[in-house]
């Protein structure tokens, strides 16, 4: 049978979603607590897309292919007692048929956090990118608006990612701001129909890089027409970028 | 010279504030930190009170005595150089003539931060401690009320504390609530002239047992006027709890 999971991870201590020969990640921790919480190997689970190593998700979705009398509802508990405290399983139902969770998928949205404040703050960091000073969010939102819609995003794209496109739509780009004593917490939304290798983090960069005065208006539209990567902002830390959700029919 | 810092820390690894024969403790890095930026083992840190192993701290003040040319406001960069990511200091000045951290202190305020939802969620876990179920807000409500004013906090003090009296004044107990999709995020700010042991946990656990049906008002009247430990809830864990001011003349 084929479910389907909503996942949350802190993903601090993890090399990414994807299994790899070296290192630790979400995936391999998930499969090892269905392998025991089924008491079966034959187990195959595929998210809605990999997220890089260090990045977050606060609803990662799944579809896990196993063969349980488990109730459908109760298999989140059941492998919740397996896996680590750092990650997971928020819900489980039996998926719809021909459900997948990568490519059934409509729009996912990611949250890129920063603080601006004079000094880093250790209660912000785990989540969030510490920025010196105060932001111009006004002039965030004004590059923001550029990337609304169709366009060509090879400049948002790190090199040695192998896609048959790199073209891609955002539904959405919001800029929030919450004022919290000397703090300055910015939330980038993005809301798309898929993401390039590293896109929402180059994307920040570029707001950032725009607010601050070290790029132009022009030097943005040029990235989206040219694809040049020499008119983004720098790629942003993974630690502030959450996989918030994903949006299926 | 006498300096005044503010202090911000995540105190998931440390073993609380004061510097002990085993365990990694704030104070131990401060004094770390300190040593190597004044190039001096003179100095003395005290902070305003110790937090607990565990607990965490987004404005705790210390005064630091030690004799240095670094112009005051700058004390703070010149001490985050030698900090671990998860202590800053947020500010440093020139403390006013007799100033003391601990003895000059007239009003603190903590936090407890709990979050009611169907599972556990990784990204609340660190700062605020899972509670399965809804909460009753309004029951919270009514039962903190109770703890304003003066009372002997003897049934919320861990036993084996050492203090001249038990009696504490709390100016404010407020419950505040945050929806978040199915998460209620609920935080309780305690504001007093002074803290017991473990009193904050206490009240925190006591307010939820009240909630959960699990004690009576009366139980809580009754720990107010007897000291009676069987009359309170339990000890919340420390991760939940936030020193978040210190406030002075």
């Amino acid at each position: 049978m084929r479910y389907a999971l909503v996942v949350a991870y802190d993903g601090t201590n993890y090399c990414g979603w994807q299994v790899q020969p070296n290192g630790v990640t979400i995936q391999s921790n998930m499969l090892e607590a269905a392998y025991a919480a089924f008491k079966t190997d034959n187990v195959t689970i595929c998210a809605s897309g990999r997220t890089d190593s260090g990045v977050h998700a606060k609803g990662q979705v799944c579809h896990m292919d196993v063969e349980t009398t488990i109730p459908p509802e109760r298999i989140a508990d059941a492998m919740n007692v397996y896996l680590p405290q750092d990650i997971s399983v928020l819900s489980s139902h039996l998926a719809k048929d021909g459900f997948d969770a990568n490519r059934s998928a409509k729009k996912k949205t990611y949250i890129y956090n920063m603080y601006f404040a004079p000094r880093r703050n250790p209660l912000k960091d785990r989540y969030s990118v510490f920025v010196k000073g105060t932001p111009n969010v006004q002039k965030m939102r004004e590059a923001a608006e550029l990337f609304e819609g169709e366009h060509d995003f090879k400049a948002y794209c790190a090199s040695g990612s192998q896609v048959v496109t790199t073209v891609r739509i955002i539904y959405k780009l919001q800029v929030d701001e919450v004022i919290e004593g000397d703090i300055c917490n910015i939330s980038i939304s993005v809301c798309g129909n898929g993401f390039l290798y590293n896109m929402v983090r180059t994307i920040a960069g570029t707001l950032l890089y725009y607010a601050m005065g070290r790029m132009s208006l022009d030097d943005i539209k040029k990235s989206l027409s040219t694809g040049d990567r020499n008119c983004v902002g720098k790629t942003m830390p993974p630690n502030g970028l959450i996989l918030d959700s994903v949006l299926y029919d």
